[in-house]
């Protein structure tokens, strides 16, 4: 079944810094895109400054997973922009948060912590090395994936313990930082995934996208019950009590 | 080591319906207060009519753990002071959040998702079942808390999944929840308690106090890392390499 | 992709009790098979009084998902073929464990735990609520699925703390179970689904076929990561230092 | 309330190796014991030579919490006595298992898994960072423990999830490790900590020694339910049908 994904993206950086453009001259959009080919996935890119973001509620009907990554311009995105995100993801639809994307309104409203860390940008080295060698989101990955150079983030990371956690980073400095979280919320699934700082070719890496496409895939809606929420019937009658 | 706790209550049924006066004449947060005395204990109260809801910036440093019981005022909680609650749990304060309790601000803050949920005014049975026999909150309690009449709250609970789960409360109707769950956000702990309608005694009996009791205790702040968050030093070095 | 299970049945109640036979004509394997057919499955059997009780190397070495149903001879599980398949679980094949199976020796010895449980044959009516609307395994269910009668299974369940809880069942005595747990263990996935009394039809019930067939897609094996173990190389040198 | 502790050592490499009881003259139980003073605790040892291993029932019936430190003889610890360690857990006694102990049968038993891993004696350094700051087990300890020089162990880890994760650990090597474990099993509660190779004095170390005494504090049983299992009743009656 064909998984319709937006890609979210700022789309600032790549824009403004000839030295980003170089690393992403469409866009880490675009980057995260070719991760996302063949008949599994229907792609489509929405960014800050298009209208509503690009997240109209068309758009949003039409979406069953939502990537995301946001930096310097978290503030700019419209509260009620959020709140129908939140709304769909508690609907049933998927949301896979990209690096710099913890502190996106999106990801702190729907974790209600402040999703603070602790970061530095140097020469680290970074392990992601996977701890649940069960789940479908390290399909096709090795004991771990090195990536030569990424900004570091390390614990405390603030966030509700995840309900499974699938990797854990190793940076040089001598930091770790849980880099891969699952989590329901509603009847929807998130995947927070660490690594993409945008200095970095972090998306070029086959073994980032694959990641990013098996979290799509994992986070994609199941058609599981729909609640029903309130008074159950008015006078709601209990059961008919059993026979005896 | 005596625990500061702050008992909160929206104090609205008790002053407008003689019924529920006739139950609790000095407010629901009196009755909970006598569960919480000996010297584990200071107590004090708060109620939504107050100043500042009566959480003032003093009140709440000199809280180590804070009782919320709210109901058909949610929304006149003033933001702010949702927002200092959050601040101060996710900074170690321990939250126990009790029966309708579960759509107020600071609980669907807190926890990201609407928290609705099935409910029915009727003859309903409940029983408490104990599912984590190891747990200090069912300390002193046995395998189920029976409650004659309560109003009934019914599956899906839309909250994320628990850290701990440790009641589940069967009704006669024929539903089933989740009415005894734990969460860590930040260096705080949350307990959230479900029996406690306002039209029942249920404040009145003696192990559910002792659950409420052994709440507070378990959520009561511990004197651990004070995390760092942001850029780890300007220009941070790395750590010194290791002798070889 | 096709998934190779193989269905073991206990298979002594069919063949020794007239009136589960008529419920079961060519066993409870058979009708939990006929929930699992198309191309998604390739489905084999095994029963206790075969050589090796049908689980030899070979079997299991085709096997990606083995589901497990055995009731009153336990005992008379041999404890190499336990080993075998608890290594083969570690290793990446999928286990559903049903009903009785709880007091398997296979399910015990990857809990850790005694599987304990409280059990009544009566009038009960069972209704089991899912408690997770966004997971793989209530795919195509409802808010719940009812089964008219069944055998009571009653907390508190002496299993670990799910890694996902996906149902809680009511049942009409007063009870509560936790009907449908997942856990990881190694590469392997596990499933818990509770109902199935030999003397009910409840392996004809389509919902409860449904949710089998779920939960066999869920546990098959991902081309997840291989795990090293032990010595990390003689001598093995630390890492390369990075440049600084 | 005093919590009485067995604290229980494998006891071998001290007697054998000059070298070791050079840092541990009294056996490793005897500097984890130093950690265990005051009116908190009433502390006995216990080691493998010992009749029973030193663990008859009178003992483990006189003990709240008992600590392992095993390492290269768990095949000589007899079965019989860790099924009644596993019993004992099950019915409430805390266990705290540390460092090597990650492969003694006791451990492996309560898991149901290999609890392997990876592991190098070299010159790395060990920083254990706190991932839950709001955990009594990190009452009294900073952002992180550092050891300048330990035994490696890295992941994969092959234990269940943790019901609560303390402790992440980075080696100077690349690698990293869960090492602060917490879980549930029946009545009992076990907590795994990593730190403590015999060849270096880490149990010397104020932070670790504290992180035990708060492990084993956490661990310690409460007077929670005792589950009655099995049939409920003979013929056991439906409950009363409420009042309509």
């Amino acid at each position: 079944m064909t998984i319709r994904v937006t890609i979210w993206n700022e789309y600032r950086h790549e824009k403004e810094k000839p030295e980003i453009a170089a690393i992403y001259p469409d866009g880490l959009h675009a980057a995260i895109g070719n991760g996302l080919t063949g008949s599994d996935f229907q792609v489509r890119f929405a960014t800050l400054d298009e209208t509503e973001h690009g997240l109209t509620d068309e758009v949003l009907a039409d979406t069953d997973v939502l990537t995301w990554w946001g930096h310097k311009a978290h503030r700019e995105v419209d509260d009620a922009i959020v709140a129908r995100v939140q709304r769909r993801v508690l609907d049933g639809m998927g949301l896979v948060v990209l690096h710099s994307g913890h502190h996106s309104k999106i990801f702190k409203t729907l974790m209600g912590t402040t999703c603070n860390l602790k970061w530095r940008e140097a020469t680290d080295k970074e392990r992601l090395w996977v701890v649940n060698p069960s789940h479908p989101i390290v399909d096709g990955i090795g004991e771990y994936i090195e990536l030569p150079q990424e900004e570091m983030y390390g614990e405390f990371f603030d966030i509700p313990q995840p309900d499974d956690l699938i990797f854990v980073s190793w940076f040089t400095g001598g930091e770790v930082f849980r880099s891969g979280c699952c989590y329901q919320r509603g009847q929807g699934k998130i995947f927070y995934f660490r690594p993409g700082h945008e200095s970095y070719p972090t998306y070029h890496n086959a073994e980032v996208l694959r990641v990013i496409a098996n979290g799509v895939k994992w986070a994609a809606p199941v058609a599981g019950p729909v609640p029903n929420f309130g008074l159950t019937g008015p006078n709601a009658p209990l059961e008919p009590l059993p026979a005896r």
